[in-house]
């Protein structure tokens, strides 16, 4: 059997003897009720993914996934695709947001190599990086499809794989990307996913003006008018309009889920990630965290329609790499703790409301 | 020369060099121009109120005042006086929420009783609270003033005395509260200085049905015509509606903008806090960071009276205890990070926009 379809199986909704639980102690912490409002509701969430009234993290990873893309040539970001190589050295050498943001959220940084255009076997030689590499870079997809469905799936089935490699030492996940032009890709998807408007779910990226930004529609327009992709059918629109790096996180949620993990979503290009992933499987909606609202417009859509919890930040964020992911994984450590580490009235013996 | 007037003259308004050159720096970090967008602008202001174009934050500390309110007898509360003592004692053996999410944030927990109507001495006579007792709770202020002026000015220059005491071991400060009934002295001061209206203002606090709240209302109502304070004057507010705690709470953060450290302010009672202080020394503004949007609903208007960013936290919390706070603490960590640990494009290498 393949990993993908070997891993669907393993995927199962919350767990609601866990959330029962969960619930009933947080109900009794010496508090008034519920006062910690929706940190209490993502600890609820947390003992139902992990099957456990009491889950606790010890060990936290945010994984890049890289990769360039064709679409580029277009001219729909404003920064040149040799940026994507030069960025994968950047967090090698722990440069950049990334890894200051994971280190004050005490995560570490694994950077995976899904279709970067460039030669970094070195970086994999020397276990900086994770060699996944699917392709040089996707195809063009204002001209043609991205990659193969074979390519789709083989991007899907490594970020399972790196679920899998990685699951022994991390009980929580948060995704991170690095593309330049995946926000392109992304919007396309979200247009799928939602049934959007692409002129109003079309985003500046890191940065473009009005002129610019009439362009990028133009070109997702056209995207999806030559590849038409399915919307029912995640490794098709994958293989259409996607990235390897999107495929990659896709993969990542799966593998997450099928281990009861939790995953925390950085922002827009994560979330088209875990639309696909939603596509091949729709119970990993129950594996989300959303870490916050992006600048991008279309993520709310995409957010809403994926229909978990709203975001924990709403700061404008639109970096990617993994930096909104590591910004809220604190507050997903405190939702946790707040089940094992707050006494109850009982326990505090402190008189409770109406006594 | 008391206290209260020898601080004043020592707060300033955010260094405007030591804003532009964290500016200048973050505008040249490795990624796209201001891709962190609100953390980003946090990290302007702390360089601001730091005078330090790079500050870090070694010592975080969360200070809650705990005082009693002799408004409770009036029934405006789910929970019995009694409780104000009892949290302290939870928060002495760490069995608290707060106790939980300081130490997530690396901050310490130092509880002041600025007036709780319970002898509380051995506790201080432990090092385990400071005494700052100005009174065992204050009076019914809906039948008369909370407290002497000479008690308002107390009030604050003990908050002012906690600064100055935190201050060497301490460069980042946040402010929690413990008082049952201090929601309806917070609503109070809201209504004074926002001027809206108090039906609209009020809240349901530790969790008031809709009888309850409507009553809370007619009791804020009561308490603002019998006792006409002054909105203009924070020592006259303080002293007819305030409480204890509210004065400790202003003057934390007027001695901490005096030291040009930022103060962290929790919810809605310590909002209120603030608002007293501004009116003491409106300066005072450009050294808070809101922590978060509280349920209740005169918060936001509070928030935007005092005109300072937008919360970093909108999760409908609702506890006080210095909760928001130290759920916020992490993001400022992270936001003063950026300009001493994140790489320019120069440094790590990486072509720019345009290239």
């Amino acid at each position: 059997m393949n990993l993908l379809e070997g891993t669907l199986p393993k995927i199962f909704p919350q767990d609601h003897a866990a959330r029962l639980k969960a619930k009933e102690r947080l109900e009794q912490l010496v508090m008034p009720y519920w006062a910690l409002a929706e940190l209490m509701d993502l600890a609820v969430d947390l003992a139902g993914m992990t099957r456990n009234p009491r889950p606790e993290f010890a060990g936290k990873v945010i994984v890049v996934m890289a990769a360039d893309h064709g679409v580029t040539a277009e001219k729909v970001s404003k920064y040149p695709g040799a940026v994507t190589a030069q960025m994968v050295h950047s967090f090698v050498r722990g440069q950049a947001g990334i890894n200051l943001l994971a280190a004050q959220a005490g995560a570490d940084v694994i950077v995976v190599d899904m279709g970067v255009n460039a030669d970094l076997l070195h970086l994999a030689d020397e276990g900086k990086i994770i060699n996944k590499k699917v392709g040089l870079g996707t195809g063009n997809i204002a001209r043609g499809p991205a990659m193969s469905v074979a390519m789709a799936r083989r991007s899907v089935e490594s970020g399972i794989e790196i679920a899998n490699l990685l699951g022994p030492q991390y009980d929580l996940f948060g995704t991170g990307d690095m593309g330049i032009g995946n926000t392109t890709s992304s919007t396309a998807i979200a247009a799928l996913c939602t049934g959007g408007d692409v002129a109003v779910l079309t985003g500046r990226g890191t940065g473009l003006n009005d002129v610019e930004l009439t362009h990028k529609v133009s070109v997702i327009r056209r995207i999806l008018e030559i590849n038409r992709p399915n919307p029912k059918n995640g490794l098709d629109m994958l293989s259409k309009v996607g990235g390897f790096e999107i495929g990659g996180i896709a993969g990542l949620i799966l593998g997450a889920a099928a281990q009861g993990k939790p995953v925390v979503i950085d922002g827009f290009i994560a979330t088209a990630g875990a639309l696909i992933a939603a596509r091949i499987e729709p119970f990993i909606r129950d594996y989300l965290i959303f870490s916050h609202r992006s600048a991008e417009p279309g993520h709310q859509a995409m957010q809403e329609t994926l229909g978990c919890r709203r975001p924990l930040l709403d700061l404008g964020l639109r970096l990617g790499e993994g930096s909104g992911a590591a910004l809220a994984m604190p507050l997903v450590s405190s939702a946790a703790a707040l089940l094992s580490r707050v006494a109850t009235f009982a326990e505090a013996a402190v008189s409770e409301a109406g006594e």
